[in-house]
């Protein structure tokens, strides 16, 4: 096991009608409302953010209009509005997006010089605003990590930033509010989170069996309630046991004490950039065309995964290995993802330069450390 | 699943020599220096921590010999100090106990009246000290738990208070610190957070898929590293496993959403409130008896424990519910610990009194509500 240290402050508010309460979590007298299309408005999620604000004397301003792939040109315009108005906290309504969005802005407002410096530079983030969330997708994660990913429209590039201060203050969560989300984005979400416990659990870091098991119990628990959530979507318990996995997927937890990956994130990142497909749905195919292209790394690793996970155990390690990633596949095929490239209808004219743009500040993951050629090969793996 | 609200900020910083770094977590000037006997001496950690503290200018005034089961009048003790030196911030290095008193102290301190009203009335903990703790025994968890227990000797009393506010402020956790504990103490923290798990595990609420499982990953890792410390006492990654364990056994993730029990703690607390015995050994004998006195509540449950956790099948849910109890007690016999009240050298003269007065304030348990008279017969069945 690796040193480590672990700091997760951030306030889980789990239940039903929990975003009744959201003015009475936040303090500030002047916040930014930060939220994405009219999808909170047609629930009726905006009237009650609304009403629990002013209850309680809550002046707010609205920036909404964030998209998936957050724009970096939305954060530089929440920016000029905290410092214009002298606005000291950002709610996130939202999805991983939206949260990444409020992220930014916070990091950017005592920050003189250009946002994207941040993304770009080693630069420590220093007093960021504080954050709190209303989610409204079992997905990304974002609503209690450190990070935040960002897309650069005019640069194509797709970059993150990191800092436990950007950890939210609080997370209200009500799984309730998942109900109405669409097949495919509740099944993007599953295939987000499934990988951000991946991203953990391959490495090359020993003895690390307690977090082993918690990895694969988590994947378990995600599978099993995604393949019940699509005949269910207005399941109560389904919905909110993935979105407590959601969050457990994604806050540390599982990566502590052990090297992690990210190879898989970056490679996708970078179709993101370059199509703005969805994010979970890229990870669906990115995924396993990456393990397939590295699962000799660690045989051993790999069978345990298939029949930790997946339930196989086969003759040799190797056969074991294949069939578990090839599960992964049929699984996420069924629940309405693509596993490849093809299906996604994207072609391979651009492998190399997404490869180079993947590994401008150096090869990509731990697990096994990856050069522009091999990802122009998982690129290949991933086309059909 | 429940609704539920989780804050948990304590800062852990896990690995080797992490001890050295104490003095740099620390914002205060004066400190109070909270520990045990002479162990800490004796195994140099006392001089890392006093080299740490003096090499960024923190005064230090000590406060000693605290025992297990720790006492009111220590806290008192304590109490007294931190207000007639102007103490702000205490530093716990020790286990359970230690922390526990720490935690004591700091919500003692800004209460006026005798601090033993906030272990037996309903007073909310308001503006304790911060506590840092640097943890010496993987076992009660309370490096990160918002609780602290204490016996008031005079009145043979052993009762909690529980605050997120007491949870320490960070917790520094050197594996190599539990190295020289002995057997029986290593053995009695693998019961204490064992039933730390179970005490969440046993629940009467429905689909809590996600924390079913997390609780089985926890127990599974810890039963397996248990059974190598024994032989391996030196072993870092073994050490290591179990000490991340007993803090997430215990930190309340693996309850969250979950109505949890706490039956056999308070049934233990009497034994250890009136025989002064080590509160782990005192799980190892009544955590069994418990289940064998409530298992038919969920037979279910219990063939899935028996199942997940201890990997047994049976012809049918009741026989592999007992056989789960059964393993669960051959695995403390394994561990070195005693399994029967007989072999603590208990006799049955006070079973009454004892579930006389775990019963003060009402019935206990949540899975099963027990009487005194349930209570008896749960002491009865520790027996022998």
């Amino acid at each position: 096991m690796e040193d480590f240290t672990y700091y997760c402050p951030t306030k889980i508010i789990f239940g039903k009608g929990t975003e009744n309460k959201v003015g009475k979590e936040i303090s500030e007298k002047k916040i930014l409302l930060h939220y994405g299309g009219g999808s909170i408005k047609k629930s009726g999620l905006y009237d009650k953010v609304i009403a629990s604000l002013q209850n309680v004397g809550i002046e707010y301003v609205e920036l909404s209009g964030v998209v998936p792939n957050p724009r970096i040109s939305k954060v530089k315009e929440g920016i000029e509005i905290c410092r214009k108005q002298g606005i000291a906290f950002i709610l996130a309504v939202g999805g991983g997006s939206v949260i990444d969005s409020a992220k930014a802005i916070a990091a950017g407002v005592p920050y003189e010089g250009d946002v994207w410096d941040l993304f770009i530079k080693d630069i420590p983030i220093k007093n960021p605003l504080p954050v709190g969330v209303i989610l409204t997708i079992s997905a990304a994660g974002s609503e209690a990590s450190p990070s935040s990913v960002i897309t650069n429209e005019t640069e194509t590039r797709k970059l993150h930033i990191r800092s436990d201060l950007l950890r939210p203050k609080f997370a209200i969560m009500d799984p309730e509010l998942t109900f109405t989300l669409p097949k495919f984005q509740t099944a993007s979400g599953i295939a987000d989170m499934m990988a951000h416990v991946c991203e953990r659990y391959f490495t090359n870091t020993s003895s690390v069996d307690l977090t082993d098991k918690l990895c694969e119990a988590t994947l378990r628990s995600i599978i099993r309630n995604a393949k019940l959530v699509t005949n269910n979507p207005n399941d109560y318990e389904v919905r909110a046991n993935l979105m407590w996995a959601s969050t457990l997927a994604h806050n540390g937890l599982l990566g502590t004490g052990r090297e992690e990956d990210w190879a898989s994130h970056m490679i996708e990142h970078e179709i993101s950039a370059f199509y703005d497909v969805t994010h979970g749905a890229g990870l669906a195919v990115i995924v396993p065309a990456w393990m397939k292209y590295v699962y000799k790394q660690d045989l051993e690793r790999f069978a345990q995964f298939a029949k930790e996970v997946w339930g196989i155990e086969a003759a040799s390690k190797e056969e074991a290995a294949l069939k578990g990633i090839e599960e992964m596949k049929i699984f996420f095929r069924e629940i309405g993802l693509p596993t490849t490239l093809k299906e996604m209808e994207l072609d391979n004219q651009k492998f190399g330069e997404m490869a180079k743009a993947c590994t401008e500040r150096g090869e990509v993951g731990n697990f096994v450390k990856l050069s522009p050629a091999d990802i122009v090969k998982i690129y290949e793996l991933a086309r059909e």
